[in-house]
């Protein structure tokens, strides 16, 4: 299935007054942890792919991510399954010889407008973005960007949490 | 966790006399269906390990057996969890790298004896076995084999049902 995404960084509570505005719909608040994998015998990094569990409040999910398929947004394929137990998972993937690259721990509010799925971020040690995503829709990039522009967000991110992760731990340690 | 085991063939009604007679509880039938996936980068059935998904008429599971940790009976390392979506789940596997290298299909029916189960199973190509297994258990080979004989029940085979069917596979084809 194809995951239409656009990131930023954003002041929540900026954000937040142009949803009400827009009529936007409160869906709930999750909290979610997300472990990266690299793959035993290539670098996830370079192909662009990525593979992670993700443990939230409710559910745990395998997730298999595509290289990203345009220039302008972060959409690519996406494959997930709900599955049980996050421990065993882990053990199950490393015994098969995925290693554990990092883990992302964010606080997620969830709203929808205008078919799309808006996500507030709070991403510990990173600090607070805004995501859309539309999931197995129509692929057209400029209706989530004009989406983006209409909440007056800008400075969209193309790279993913762990990835700026990895990028602030490599400039501290420099 | 560890999965104590051996595998013989069998004549199902035979074993079924038996396992009255030792007071074994009847706890259900099963049909299963197992996918079995080779490594992106390495040879598993050199490795002697093997990673699957499971679909049975109740749930699906993805799993992962290390080794055979001696060379009396089939035991060895097994994680395994359940998971949702079984098309989906290959689809992921196949996205990271593993290679579809076949399916068992089965029926299986089960029993409980001496804090064992004890499995019929009525594989597709292959015919008629038994197998008795104890997960997590304390390691005793010897006990898991002393059952076997209480069954009346001898040749005991090593090779896993994908490898039997593969070896069925290439004889044919010669």
């Amino acid at each position: 299935m194809l995951e239409i995404e656009v990131k930023a960084r954003a002041i929540h509570k900026e954000v937040k007054i142009r949803l009400d505005q827009l009529g936007a719909k409160y869906l709930g608040v999750e909290s979610q942890e997300d472990i990266y994998f690299d793959h035993p015998c290539k670098d996830f990094s370079s192909t662009d792919e990525a593979f992670r569990i993700r443990r939230t409040n409710k559910n745990c999910y395998l997730t298999y991510k595509g290289p990203k398929i345009d220039t302008k947004t972060k959409t690519r394929v996406e494959k997930e399954i709900i599955i049980r137990d996050f421990d065993i998972a882990i053990e199950i993937l490393k015994s098969v010889g995925f290693k554990d690259i990092g883990v992302v721990k964010k606080r997620r509010q969830y709203y929808h407008l205008n078919g799309f799925n808006v996500m507030l971020d709070k991403v510990e040690e990173l600090g607070d973005f805004v995501e859309i995503e539309k999931k197995g829709g129509k692929y057209d990039p400029i209706e989530v960007l004009d989406l983006l522009k209409l909440l007056n967000v800008e400075n969209q991110i193309r790279k993913s949490y762990i990835e700026l992760l990895i990028e602030n731990k490599f400039s501290n340690n420099r």
